[in-house]
């Protein structure tokens, strides 16, 4: 653990539903290229509004993931493609 | 859309339910009387605790509303009321 | 409790003797037409300098207050006038 | 000087042309109804792309104004409309 | 009510559930030492992810609570154990 | 002086009198069980309104105090009830 | 719109011309490679001195691109090259 | 993993020999009564200075540890004394 | 009044009395040696705890001052020796 | 000079030695995939403590590279895999 | 370059025409007397009002010049005059 | 030491080996030239790099120093060349 190196990348995920939903929504995006997704961390939450509601919620996610011993940074996400 | 002018009121609503719920109250307080709002930025999010647990939730919301060509930013607020 | 919304306005007050004083008088500078003030938050002390001293304090002051069930945010204010 | 009282309000302006202008904007808007305006501060900026170049900036500011001592915040903007 | 001492304590609440529930976990959990919890201010908010997907969240937390008069700071936690 | 270990401890004092004296009341509550305090910080200003005048000052400290070397942390609370 | 997923990448635009020059410049250089950019937000803004003279501007832009549905983040970006 | 509550104390280190030594100090303290530590922040990082060097490190360091099921918050740090 | 350049120093006010008082002596201090003092800005406030009392406060302040068309930043303090 | 754009991106390196050999460790990795690395920025420092001691370091790291003018950005990562 | 020292001082530049005059007026007037000024970072940017326009910018800068080896930060300054 | 009134001034320092080191380097340059230095403050940590490894570390300090009751501020200053 103590040799690890981890990338974080920074993406905004919408939802009607709630603030949960929206990040989870980013998180489910980024899984389909990147592997060994660890954590996340909530930045700016915003709600669009319609119509004197909150339409849907936008939520600013920083997300960490390792970059294993033998895979370069940019070699990793090239494989998920 | 290049030459809108915005106002930002800030408001603080409550909910019993949960955050969302919470800054949905502010903003349905505010459409009785703004028209136009576009979208809400999540400021300071608190809880009100009784017996020890949370009792209602207390969420910082900023809205931004558009202020049209033709109208001036009071004039906007004075015909709703 | 726990269904209000509030209106937080922010304020900057004056006064040749002290931080607090200064944040009153913007307290009560808006008293005249806010009704329902509940709290004061106290953001940026300034002073402006005369002579090789502080003349007067300038504290910038927000100021959160109650909408009731049965009005409107602009109503409220109104009503004042 | 030292007794004044003085409002902030936010707003956001745009424009196709510069970060000037888009606060400019703010301002001009502002002073259709809102006297006694003294100072603006800068706050985010930001700009909506299309098709690959800023097509207009958003510029949020804080504008501060004067309450005369005769006046209360909300008739003063009362008087405007 | 003017001369109440308040202490702040900080705590992270997880849950699988929801932002809402992890920071009720934290304050459940202290609710078993501490009396008198007044309020709660959400600080940091992550996301542990497993399997691309939010597993669970983690809430940061501090929490307000009365010191009564008659009681030191200290002796108030001592009574709960 | 170069090996000492400072515990840091947040609390909220309250005064109708001043910013200093809430800060005062904090310090010498927490003054009734802790020892060896050195310093505070101020952090957040608020005041609560009652009829349109700050009716009290709400202060929150943080109130650092040295563990001596033959003291774990927690014992020397301990030692104060 | 509820469904999108945004990614926001880091830049660092530079001009000789002015604030403005130097956030297109990133703009332009991410369009040649991303498509989808929405909007973009000024970070920090620096300055380079020659002579006494601020020789040319250097500003950090935050852009936001769409990720639309049919493509996986990194995808996306394969395919421009 | 999901249901732990963690706590969060705050401490300075301080140390002649460098940054991480100031921050082990401060940890190694905490251990001699608290169990279960996880991670630590670095917050503020200061030097006191002596004859134009710096002759000691202070370092702010949050420290956060796991409240095991079983056990409340204080009661956990009652049993280490 | 629009071709001015002012410039900031950082001081630190040391008072047994006040807030203001230590921000003043800071600002008494510096008009020994600098003309043309315009305005301040408060930053830190700490307070020196001696035997469970706040002792005396520390008080950060900027302080910034006119450069006159004619004088160059550095002679205007050399003036004053 | 004056119209080079950087990228930057966020990586968090780990070591069990030192603050400055966990920021390497996070450049070193990059530097097997990207170029024309010309800064770092400090970011987040914390430390996983495992037994009462901090076992190793971990240390988030902006890094900024040159885009070259014959390069797309993402170009410029791909030549490397 | 790897053993240079570097001085920050902080201006507040004005302009009618720009924030980049503004600026740039600050770093003028400072090339006066300090030499091997490198860069400079802007921070507030506000902007005076006069009859609901921008009359003039205000731009808070920080800049950085290089103290050579051979010279004492204070004598560099003195050479000037 | 309540009378007392301290000036800070930031500077960066430089080195090959450390962020402490940086850090000494910066205070052993004002050393030259201001007498009654007393605490630092660590700012920005960036590192320079070169060939893919971190060349050098740029350390941004305060540095606070006292100024004796006899003295004016420049004159201080002025002594030491």
């Amino acid at each position: 653990m103590s040799d690890h190196v981890y990338k974080k990348i920074e993406l905004v995920g919408s939802s009607k539903e709630s603030i949960e939903a929206a990040a989870q929504n980013a998180v489910s995006k980024a899984s389909e290229t990147v592997r060994n997704m660890r954590w996340m961390e909530v930045g700016e939450i915003r709600g669009h509004i319609v119509d004197g509601s909150i339409d849907h919620w936008q939520v600013g996610v920083k997300i960490g993931f390792t970059l294993e011993a033998e895979e370069s940074p940019e070699t990793l996400e090239e494989k998920k493609n």
